[in-house]
């Protein structure tokens, strides 16, 4: 009866505590990076730190390409974007002499996309990604995202997430913190994806929106139907302003990587509060990618590393701080 | 020892088990509304149950106005808003000719009030809740809450929430639901108190929003000035917009009280999934107000209550289903 009893015990204690016991980060290489992380949620978490942060207030914003997977050679959603091109293109015979869609059904490689301006992008997504509901786009999107491959790594898109970063997700979340991503990508996109391989629910997603509106199909029930009518472009100032709309509180910490991402964390860090900003720099082009001020994709310009520096983000070095990139990569011996 | 050991297994043991022991709806007679949140909780969470629903899922949307909180003779907001005009007009001498800032200052009473139109009421949200940081809104909105007085009941308009509709959000709450607020009310505005008094955080509150711009002060500090431009009118179809846009998924319960609320409750019902949609019908003059298809503020229609009865929605009677109305009254004797 007492070892029962004691059995009994030691297994209802166990349910909670081993949560954070080990290293919460082990994909990290013990570094000024990993140690900025443990430091700040420490603190953010021990109420007797002047830098501690109420539970209400934990909230961590992470920006999505190039901050917790790969935006190379190109964003996920062009892509997917250019598949739907192709898939609709018997139904739109007017984009055989109309632009940007003539050189893309031309030739769909490569040096099409290398040439492609923002303006192009925006065209596309108006053209492809609405007069559908919101049901329906997210099937799309949920079929497509199953069957595409990364022309690198040759896996599906969804398994080039950082490992690290899923680690630094589930350390926030741990420690009370309420994660968020804050995209330049498409909020539905986003969406249908982000709970299933971030632990991120929609209502925690924040990025571009279209106009949707209310109707009615045949059958008389209740339809979203997307607009082409842009509702927000959060990308840089629209960052905080995304954030202001949708969560209503400043974070206490944000990642990012790139110009983009500027915004995000000048907000994060201001106000005298608790803070972390970090930014993923692209310097590993063995394992991922190498690139910084001159990439069309995920710019990291000179005066983003000067602010980094001046004010003191942190920038995380993918080749030195990261053990592995890649859930699917083995850490090497002895780690 | 072994007792000891018991007591702390029972101590263990107790911890999570008493929350949904006792009655949660107390302020709430036993009768059809009751029943049916109490049938459609107990389902939801049970996982035999054909409707139960996925934790992941368990959304509840509430609009605020009239639904939990007292909505007359006026909607708080708009008091709030012409007790900024009277504040604002000594910086305005434009306003002494202009409408409806005229009216306003000649005749602040509830006659002038009467025939206030919503564009009056847009043009001077427009002019007296921009222009200003985000900031600074919510300092001025957390003053005049403090100072303010309902001109009937002589107390807070925080203390003007029905005690009735707190414990449906805790039940659901404790039932693993997200609460959310969707009103056509100013999301900055309702942001300031929906934590303290509702349990709810700024980021789980949809409302009608203006846009806001990404500026540096002064001292080069980022700050959201908000803009006259409106983002999202919250109301109608906008409900279930500002639904897709802030949640992403769909309720499967939503409380509302108005002609307003109409879409948000068809799309909750949409889909075939476990819902549950209900109406706060105000016909209590002796304890809080009786009103319906002819009143201005929180018009209860005729259409609204006949595709209620359709439809299967559950009107809540306020004087029949709620045993007492707000915190502050005493229960009856025997209760």
């Amino acid at each position: 009866m007492l070892l029962r009893l004691l059995f009994v015990v030691h297994l209802l204690l166990a349910i909670p505590a081993p949560v954070l016991a080990a290293d919460p980060l082990p994909s990290w290489n013990d570094g000024r990076a990993k140690q900025a992380i443990l430091k700040f949620v420490r603190a953010a978490t021990d109420q007797d730190s002047p830098h501690f942060v109420k539970p209400g207030e934990r909230i961590a914003t992470f920006d999505n390409d190039g901050t917790l997977w790969v935006e190379k050679p190109v964003y996920t959603q062009v892509v997917f974007a250019l598949d739907r091109v192709r898939e609709l293109a018997p139904r739109h015979p007017e984009w055989k002499t109309e632009q940007p869609f003539k050189t893309l059904l031309e030739a769909p490689n490569d040096a099409a996309l290398a040439d492609f301006s923002i303006q192009d992008f925006a065209k596309i997504v108006a053209d492809t990604h609405t007069g559908i509901t919101t049901s329906e786009f997210s099937q799309i999107v949920c079929h497509w995202l199953q069957a595409a491959q990364h022309p690198r790594f040759d896996r599906p898109y969804t398994e080039l997430v950082y490992q690290p970063m899923l680690e630094v997700l589930s350390y926030l979340r741990a420690s009370g913190f309420k994660t968020y991503i804050v995209t330049r990508g498409g909020q539905d996109f986003v969406r249908v994806f982000s709970d299933r391989i971030y632990g991120i629910p929609a209502g925690q997603v924040i990025g571009s929106a279209g106009k949707t509106a209310y109707e009615y199909d045949a059958d008389g029930q209740p339809i979203l139907v997307k607009q082409p009518e842009v509702f927000l472009i959060d990308d840089k100032q629209g960052k905080p302003e995304g954030i202001h709309l949708l969560i209503g509180q400043k974070p206490h910490a944000a990642f990012g990587n790139s110009t983009g991402d500027q915004q995000m964390l000048e907000w994060t860090q201001s106000g005298g509060r608790p803070q972390l900003m970090m930014l993923v720099h692209h310097d590993d082009a063995q394992r991922e990618y190498a690139y910084g001020p001159d990439s069309k994709v995920g710019t990291f310009s000179k005066a983003l590393m000067d602010e980094a520096r001046e004010r003191g983000w942190v920038v995380i070095s993918m080749k030195n701080d990261w053990k592995r990139i890649f859930a699917f990569e083995e850490l090497s011996a002895g780690e």
